[in-house]
């Protein structure tokens, strides 16, 4: 291989590790400067380490000599000494062997992106002029003015409201929420002598983030931003201890309006790398940008094994060493849904074995499970490691099957915080429909029950809606738009008379449409069925015999079977069974003879 | 975390690197005895390290000294010393701290095996002694002998047959082809004086390889076998340099059967760990084991992205610890396909430089490519790397989507054997069914091919047969019994009159059936719509209108929308199309007129 450029990483913690290990796979050079044994420098050698603080800004200026490209794991790093091994460069032996010559060193993300988001508060006026939409906000005066500035604050946007430092915070620790009047003094207190922001209170329904890549051209000219999917994060102790993906009940909508504004805050900073914009979805359905991070974030830990082709950590390296191919490149997980759980240090420095032993026998045929162990120290609280489960099925599903890991954790926790501190529930389990099913008048359930029957019999999870085509045509469609937008796969729908729902269900998806024909009080059911099968040539509606709603969850299966084996599976069984009993009543009618046969189907 | 065991590796070559890859996510602490700059201590720091040659008996037994067990990466060790240790042990000092003390530290896999598979011939009589199907083979004499030794063979097996070295011989090196008794002389001369064995030419029609996992409980005794998938792999210049899944045209029977044999293989060895079993499949349809590699193995890279949960590293990792959970485990891919190639060092040291490049812009939205580099400098025809595209598709169709990989790989290739030489084929892109089509008779051809045009339109690759469900009623079942083990998702039939076929396809196989009742000569369709549509309550068939097999085709392909994502997209465009069509005419009438637009509809 031809010579090839050394990364530069400030800070070897986990974040750095992970980097490292994607690094490793394609060989690329990373120098690490941090402590001699922190977690990234196990899993790479390098004779460009450097041993020290990733603070020190001579070592930083020894690091920057030694590499092609700087990057950060971590936020809180002298920006000053950044922007000067950026613009002026630092002292490098001479070409010709004679002195020092200056050598400009990139710094991506920009030292300029790094310096902005250290202050929380400098970082969301700034969104806020670009019209992103933040949360409102406001500063808190320093020294005898803080406790005046603080009840205005109070005044201004009414109790309670969040005190936060601008500054130096992590994992949400300098946080303070204000319930009354009677907090001010004791925050202003805690909260010590560091810069202080007010933040109006968010009543939020959930906490979304997205992590977006961002590339630029060697002249530092804005290329383009890649966002990965939207996640839900579940916080805990002001810890973001689960991710969810995709995040439970939110609408397709939603999702694409928080990929835009992450990608749109993104665009507005600096530099190359991977970021992560953390949001809250208000409970009146607003996006508001929380923070940011210019760098892998624990809630894109999830893609490692969900997007596997492009990893944060290899969205990294792409993007600040410019490899992103021009034609862009897929974000898209391989998988239908991720859900990563924290590994914290527990009570005692063993508490986490049990949770790592029970997701290495978790796996199973349709859910993997994969441990992810930090090289560090057990400490209370502490992170060091993390547990993805992914799934072909929901989200929900996926919680369900993996409830047991979620339990042990969350048992981890109360021995660690006190069994006194109430738990935060975990995740539900409530099931996403693969199955739609519709009927034009509840005077049709009585027929379809019999494929409600069957689906319940298979463990499909379904949706059962009474939408008529007539009576309720808008109703009908906005189902269909909902179900074609939802983990729905087929749609069933009975429908007699003139039975149209079927049909004009079929115009409103691309999704598979199945129709019952129900038999009327007229025609014996002939009129629905000539209806819902002679369908004009475009329009497929896959027919059932009339009244035959069990065929239809049958047909439903079959078709759930291409995309998830276990249903294929299970159809054989059904079809097996469905022999072994019309053999076991041909032998029986062979034993008994036709006559006690026939007396034996009248008694029933 | 609790003390891990520490795991010692002779030997720090790519397959040490990628088990180190494996570890490092699982924080497992690898001590590997090989020189200070190979490839596997490149990505894994500890202290435990040893510098030497994996072959030094001194290194060896201070390796065993500071691990809790030991494994190799490659089979040509010393095996005297790897008996001693695991039966004697070795000295470590004393716990009380007086003087030293024996430790005896297991060997995985066992020493036995290690020392069985050094010799070819030998490992090849054992296989035949447990029933294990394998090439006829003679030993040949050594010394004065030889030549008449190897006359012999030649009258035994015919012309042509191999000449192989017993020992030592690695990516097929030590082989020689003798054409006929004029080549015996040279062979003898070229193969020099180690000990040879003469094999029976085998006329295979590929070469499959299992990888088996096996574990044993901490007494020794044998627990199970875990195979994988079986795959095909391609070799070139005697080195094995694609490897493909599934193996292409190879029937469910002859991949169960290979899975059984290299399960039966291994049972038969010792000790815990991965092993790789290579096979021919011979023109006539048999399996003959050929050799056995007690480790992880080129053939089995793939299985990193293809089988995520349980590469064949973490395998190893997982089987030498016996930390496979009771229940089992699942080996099963979580792809449709995959392809590995190869990275040799080609003419000159940068000639793979392009190979890389193409293929870390090769990604699409439905395929991924994945670049390993193993940090080892080229050198013509060395493995450096491997490439591994997957796919959600057959293997054919990824084939198809990677052949510029493919062709690139080859052309490095001619450069460094020279131009003169013939480039073997390359994976031929043959597509595998998605959908099936039959109809009963010839005479409903011309109403069927409007479905066929619509899956030509959509690219879906199809078969399609003449299967009479009354005429050839035995072709019939074989027919879905056949689409029903291959890849294919729906299966359309279409037929008039008493019409069974679509119905009786629906009883022999799982899989979704659309029928299109075609019209015969009396009754107008109405009896094959009938006769489709009315089937009893257990076994469905998607009935479509009558002759309408264009909306059949349209079916079809909603449903492999919801496998393929890339069908239920064209699905929407497909939709969007005929309603902006409808648009138009609408737009056409109100212009011109009903008039007008009649009589332009009449020239038509």
């Amino acid at each position: 291989m031809s010579a090839k450029p050394v990364i530069g990483l400030l800070g070897g913690g986990q974040l750095g590790r992970m980097l490292c290990e994607a690094a490793n796979i394609l060989d690329f050079s990373v120098a690490i400067l941090d402590e001699e044994k922190c977690p990234a420098k196990q899993v790479h050698q390098n004779d460009l380490h450097i041993t020290g603080s990733f603070k020190d800004p001579e070592k930083i200026k020894q690091l920057a000599a030694r590499c092609d490209v700087l990057t950060v794991e971590i936020e809180h790093v002298e920006t000053t000494i950044l922007e000067e091994i950026a613009t002026k460069g630092v002292e490098v032996p001479s070409p010709d062997g004679n002195g020092t010559v200056l050598k400009k060193v990139p710094v991506h993300p920009s030292w300029k992106t790094i310096r902005l988001i250290q202050d929380k508060y400098q970082q969301k006026e700034y969104f806020a002029k670009q019209g992103i939409p933040v949360a409102e906000q406001v500063a808190i005066a320093e020294g005898s003015e803080r406790l005046s500035s603080l009840r205005a604050a109070g005044d201004k946007f009414g109790y309670p409201f969040m005190l936060k430092g601008a500054k130096g915070s992590y994992d949400g620790r300098g946080n303070y929420k204000i319930d009354g009047p009677s907090d001010l003094e004791t925050a202003s207190s805690q909260m010590g002598d560091q810069p202080l922001y007010a933040e109006k209170w968010v009543p939020f329904e959930m906490e979304l983030a997205v992590m977006v890549m961002r590339t630029e051209d060697s002249e530092g000219n804005f290329k383009a931003v890649h966002p990965y999917p939207v996640i839900e994060t579940i916080h805990e102790d002001s810890i973001c201890t689960k991710v969810l993906y995709p995040p439970r009940k939110v609408s397709d909508e939603i999702k694409k309006q928080a990929q835009k504004i992450a990608s749109d805050v993104i665009a507005s900073l600096w530099g190359r790398g991977v970021f992560a914009v953390e949001m809250f979805l208000t409970k009146d359905g607003r996006i508001l940008v929380n923070e940011v991070a210019p760098r892998p974030h624990n809630s894109g830990h999830y893609t490692i094994e969900a997007v596997p082709q492009m990893s944060q950590f290899k969205a990294q390296i792409y993007s600040i060493l410019d490899l992103v191919p021009r034609k862009g490149i897929s974000l898209s997980p391989r998988v239908s849904s991720a859900i990563m759980l924290n590994i914290l240090g527990g009570a005692k420095e063993d508490s986490h074995d049990r949770f790592v032993k029970l997701a290495e026998g978790s796996s199973d045929a349709f859910t993997d499970v994969y441990v992810h162990l930090y090289g560090k120290a057990s400490k209370p609280g502490r992170k060091i490691g993390h547990i993805t489960a992914t799934g072909f099925s929901s989200v929900d599903q996926l919680a369900s099957t993996v409830s047991p890991l979620i339990k042990c954790m969350d048992e981890i926790r109360l021995e660690r915080i006190g069994s006194s501190a109430k738990a935060t529930p975990a995740a539900t389990p409530k099931v996403l429909p693969l199955v739609a099913m519709t009927m034009g008048s509840d005077s049709d359930l009585a027929v379809m029950s019999a494929g409600l029957k069957i689906l319940d019999e298979f463990s499909v999870p379904y949706v059962v809606r009474i939408t008529s085509a007539h009576r309720t045509p808008h109703l009908m469609m906005k189902f269909a738009a909902e179900m074609s937008a939802s983990t729905c796969k087929v749609i069933i729908a009975g429908a007699g008379g003139a039975a149209h729902l079927p049909g004009m269900l079929a115009s409103e998806t691309h999704l598979p449409v199945i129709g019952v024909p129900i038999k009327a009080s007229v025609l014996d059911g002939v009129d629905s069925l000539y209806s819902i099968v002679q369908m004009p040539r475009g329009i497929p509606c896959a027919t059932m015999g009339i009244g035959n709603s069990t065929n239809a969850a049958l047909l439903a299966i079959r078709i759930l079977g291409n995309t998830y084996p276990e249903y294929a599976e299970r159809m054989k069984e059904y079809q097996a069974k469905m022999a072994a009993e019309v053999y076991a009543k041909d032998e029986k009618l062979g034993e008994v003879g036709f006559q006690q046969y026939l007396a034996g189907m009248q008694k029933k």
